[in-house]
């Protein structure tokens, strides 16, 4: 793509960094940018500028906070001992809009990927056993996702944490509520066969 | 959505402006800026806080450009007589990328849409009767998208220029090339039965 602008360019080569936005789209975010008002780009430009420097992570579970605990951690009627493991903050909030969840997380910040490179020691993961002995935890809830490197996380942190005795769970797998047995993918169908549960009437 | 952090939930609906970008792939792409290095992202906002401030338009065909006579204007190895008229600069890149056009061209910034409230006065074509002036402009190319906005913005232009006695021409419509009939939809089938051309063999 040739650019007449230097300056247009730089713009595109930088939004199309991010995940799933392309040249083409990148540039369709960049008129929309040149057509708004000057106040308003400015004020988009400083957010991202000053990012870095402003955010900050719970010091217990790692989740992306206002303070140095966050919400979560700090509220005394929620469950504190449970304990849910997840990837990012995307899992947190999925999970907290179920209503169906009144413990605590422990954010990882990603999950064990070797062809990523990124190992145990890229997660925040360090603080665990600490985490456990401190909250009293009872019960560890791995919500990781459903993928090869979820599942590594997952036997990698039981192995680790089998010492603590503590009571480890996984998600459920099945079909979805309101989901057609024909449309469920083999795998899935085949583990909730196998995984069936009693019938309550 | 509940967002952790204030800061984080700011950044969410700055990205969100952007069009096509939904609450959940802004909040991806904010999780992206949190992962990059500092100055990446720092460097990503000052480009947009700069944005408004630093580029320029060519005082000539109103495209983006880093001086006062964009690049395809001054250069004079080009065909300054005739004028092609296009929507914005993603139009300019696309016709350039084809290699099939030497002449100059005329950035709109726009088509007449009056659902949104886009009347003429609002797009850039006061100085076009000067530009066909001086540049003895022998020929117009109206390379306008073919919707209502399009079809309606050509319809203006060509009463408005039709004085000047310059030959006006539009893209020709018809089936892609590498297309199948059956594919084609009804309106665009039947103009290029219409609009057929004498086979040279």
């Amino acid at each position: 793509m040739q650019f007449p602008s230097r300056m247009l360019e730089q713009l595109v080569n930088q939004l199309s960094k991010f995940p799933g936005i392309g040249k083409k789209t990148a540039l369709r975010m960049a008129l929309y940018l040149l057509k708004q008002p000057d106040n308003e780009v400015r004020e988009m430009g400083q957010v991202i500028s000053t990012l870095k420097e402003t955010i900050q992570y719970c010091r217990e579970c790692g989740n992306v906070s206002d303070n140095t605990i966050c919400e979560i951690c700090a509220d005394h009627r929620r469950d504190h001992t449970t304990l849910c493991i997840v990837e990012d903050l995307r899992d947190v909030i999925a999970i907290e809009n179920t209503g169906q969840y009144t413990g605590i997380y422990h954010v990882l910040g990603g999950v064990i990927a070797p062809a990523d490179g990124i190992g145990p020691d890229d997660l925040n993961m360090n603080n665990l056993p600490e985490r456990i002995a401190k909250n009293g935890v009872k019960e560890i809830v791995m919500a990781l996702n459903a993928t090869v490197e979820g599942d590594t996380t997952v036997f990698y942190l039981g192995k680790k944490l089998r010492d603590t005795g503590v009571r480890i769970s996984t998600l459920s797998k099945g079909i979805s509520v309101g989901g057609e047995l024909e449309y469920a993918d083999e795998l899935t169908l085949g583990r909730s066969i196998t995984n069936r549960i009693p019938y309550q009437a």
